[in-house]
């Protein structure tokens, strides 16, 4: 089988690791004649080609033709089939040094080694029958995620709850199937009253079809995390407010985006949500903005946020502008704040949550309402299982189309051979997600998302 | 031991590889009960406590105390006294999830490990005898260096070149020193003619130091770098060059501070020695510019700098300004360009370098003369120990300074007992190079330099 039109057996090698300075690096290699082709660089106590499989050697790692001695590492060997790929590997466990990675990767292009691409460690795991396409895709998702939640989502994927699910799924079509092809063959029993089983085959398969698309929206939000945006006048308190969110340790990754100066951004975990949080401080306020653009990215902000945050400065009340704005938003989407209640002046109407952004009184209330609306408190994941693949979405989509396509013929006495079609087609869709139907293009665009080395 | 007051044997954890998403991370734990702790949160085939030694085990990583899968990870087992700290290890090799690796380091404190303090792994080694010091800054300076020379160097120490120099130096003198203390007890043998063989040792030893500390100058260069400066007035050519030399392989890491505009730096290696090369064009020029602090920045790296490329126009040719400016710039650091070779209208005189930075024409000249100026090819490391540690430089002419007392105190006929004291100083001296006579207070200031996990 051919990838990117490279063969799936060759010697491929990549940084597994970042590329930075750090205490230990790790180069992986695999392919046919890797150990070997190895060994020839590799001075240790014993020959690497006479190391047992999952073992460790410490040894010095040499130019094989000078002789040049470029690092001391810790040789990690794997034998096929009992390895991630499912061929021989080598885990090369070196210095963290810029220097040394870039000179032992150049080495092992001189003995025959190519530069993986990105996913190609797990295209052979994929394609050695190490693990069907749902786990390679979770294997992606693990590396991707950004919280507890979306790791756990895609931990269960990795130990086969989903592909367990479509293959429970396609057992009930195929077997459906296998009915109608008896039938097919055999016309005198087209009377027989047992047809009537196939239907609740497909039933059941429809529900689990749709139960499992429908977690797609879960999925995506712990995938993509949700978007707050804070909203209100100059000296609303916005700022304070947004740093009031990046001072609690539920913010884990901040940059100020302090180029552009459009908006700013923080990366936060609310409910174990991951949260992207926008401060449009940084634009011209909508009042005495002179400039357009200004206004229009704010505008563009909110209407693709989930959630906006509408502050009012409890100390000077709410005026008929707060009002008018706020009638613009969404109410699904709004939050309103009356900020500054450690000093206002004025009390705040029902529908506000009061807080203070600088002493962070009623801090907590607000996270629990933003955990509300993004209905964290109902994504239990436990024995659920989510998806989060756009790809897979798409395709049990359509499995679901042809497979109530299929009931509505069956319903309507339409042949039965015209309804095996829409069944086998069920059948298909059902195998390209779990890989077994699958096309090199599928495999190419799914797999350069990957990281290189995984 | 203490080591910034904690135990050296209690239980430590560290991410060692740099903190981003990737495909593989790598978490490394050492301490004493590391492995019966992690066999607690490790599910594999066979527990934890029962893998043999440098054995890798594949397996899931659960919270012990609530279930909960965190990972699935391969476990490498190092057991005591054969591994990096000499103590039991565990090296979780896990999927490069930044939420994953936040999850296994907090479930890692969860279970008695703490946060390790930079360079405390190796700290260990050295504590548990597996390195002396030399070797141990060997070990930071393979994961700092910025060239493959560099790690050169740092590799021949690691492999103890250094602590055999400094050994055999550290015997003649302790021989010297073993002679001295015969005779002050056996006075009698005072005028015996062998007396003068210790003169013979301690000389030999101070040649051997001396060429040591000589050698500090190079390494130096090839840690730090060296500094090239672009100069020259305006539209002479400078932006030019600097991004001919950014084009080329030999540029490595080329960041431009686009903040300060101050200047913008490209790192290099030219005759494999890192070269800083700073383009001072984003300030304003010599003459045009109004601003004081431009042109004082601009002054102050050309005077830090090794090396100044002065640029001069060859369309518009040299005139009064440029002659008086270069006049400024000590020789031995001045390289004149005469750019435009392409289209220049004008010859250059005898002792410019004729280059087109469009071309690239008269580039590897440039290159040539850089590379002789640095003195790049007298950078003959092979079997030559070159040191680039301050402590060491500073250790070994505090050794030179005792032993060439003691000789000129020998000359003058002193006597013994007083002779003795700075062998002995010299001795100590050179103990504290290889970490035998060492502080806490002189480890804590070496190893928090390193990284953590190393």
């Amino acid at each position: 089988m051919k990838y990117y039109e490279y063969d799936s057996d060759d010697k491929i090698a990549a940084l597994a690791t970042p590329w930075g300075e750090s205490a230990i690096a790790v180069i992986r290699t695999t392919g046919q004649g890797c150990i070997e082709a190895l060994s020839a660089a590799f001075c240790g106590r014993k020959s690497l080609s006479k190391a047992g499989p999952n073992s460790m050697s410490y040894g010095t790692l040499k130019d094989p033709k000078t002789g040049k001695k470029i690092d001391e590492i810790i040789a990690g060997v794997f034998k096929q089939p009992r390895s991630y790929t499912g061929q021989d590997m080598v885990e090369i466990f070196c210095h963290g040094s810029m220097a040394g990675i870039a000179e032992i990767l150049k080495m092992l292009r001189s003995i025959g080694f190519r530069d993986a691409k990105p996913g190609e460690f797990t295209l052979r795991a994929f394609l050695n029958n190490k693990m069907d396409l749902t786990r390679a895709e979770a294997v992606n998702e693990i590396v991707k995620s950004k919280s507890v939640k979306g790791m756990d989502i895609a931990l269960q994927k990795l130990s086969g709850a989903l592909f367990n699910r479509i293959d429970f799924v396609k057992n009930q079509v195929a077997e459906t199937l296998a009915e109608i092809e008896l039938q097919l063959d055999y016309p005198e029993d087209e009377a027989d009253p047992e047809a009537s089983l196939n239907i609740k085959k497909i039933e059941k398969s429809l529900a689990m079809l749709k139960e499992l698309s429908a977690t797609y929206k879960v999925g995506k939000v712990i995938r993509d995390g949700v978007s707050v945006v804070l909203a209100g006048k100059t000296n609303a308190g916005k700022s304070s407010l947004f740093n009031l969110f990046n001072k609690t340790e539920r913010s884990i990754v901040s940059e100020s985006h302090g180029t552009t100066r459009d908006y700013i951004e923080a990366f936060l975990l609310i409910g174990n949500i991951p949260v992207k949080l926008y401060d449009t401080a940084g634009l011209r306020d909508f009042d005495n903005s002179v400039e357009e653009i200004g206004i229009k990215k704010s505008i563009e902000i909110m209407e693709k946020s989930d959630i906006i945050l509408y502050l009012v400065d409890g100390n000077a009340g709410l005026d008929n502008d707060d009002v008018s704005r706020m009638n613009l938003i969404d109410a699904n989407k709004l939050i309103k704040i009356w900020n500054k209640a450690d000093i206002a002046l004025k009390n705040s109407p029902d529908d506000f949550i009061n807080i203070s952004a600088i002493t962070g009184e009623g801090f907590k209330e607000l996270e629990a309402e933003i955990e509300k609306r993004i209905g964290a408190e109902k994504i239990e994941i436990d024995d659920a299982v989510i998806i989060d693949s756009e790809r897979q979405k798409n395709l049990i989509d359509e499995a679901v189309k042809s497979l109530s396509s299929s009931l509505v013929s069956i319903n309507e006495n339409i042949p039965l051979d015209l309804i095996a079609v829409d069944i086998k087609e069920a059948l298909d869709i059902l195998g390209e997600i779990t890989g077994e139907v699958t096309s090199s293009d599928i495999l190419e665009i799914m797999f350069s998302k990957f990281c290189v080395g995984k």
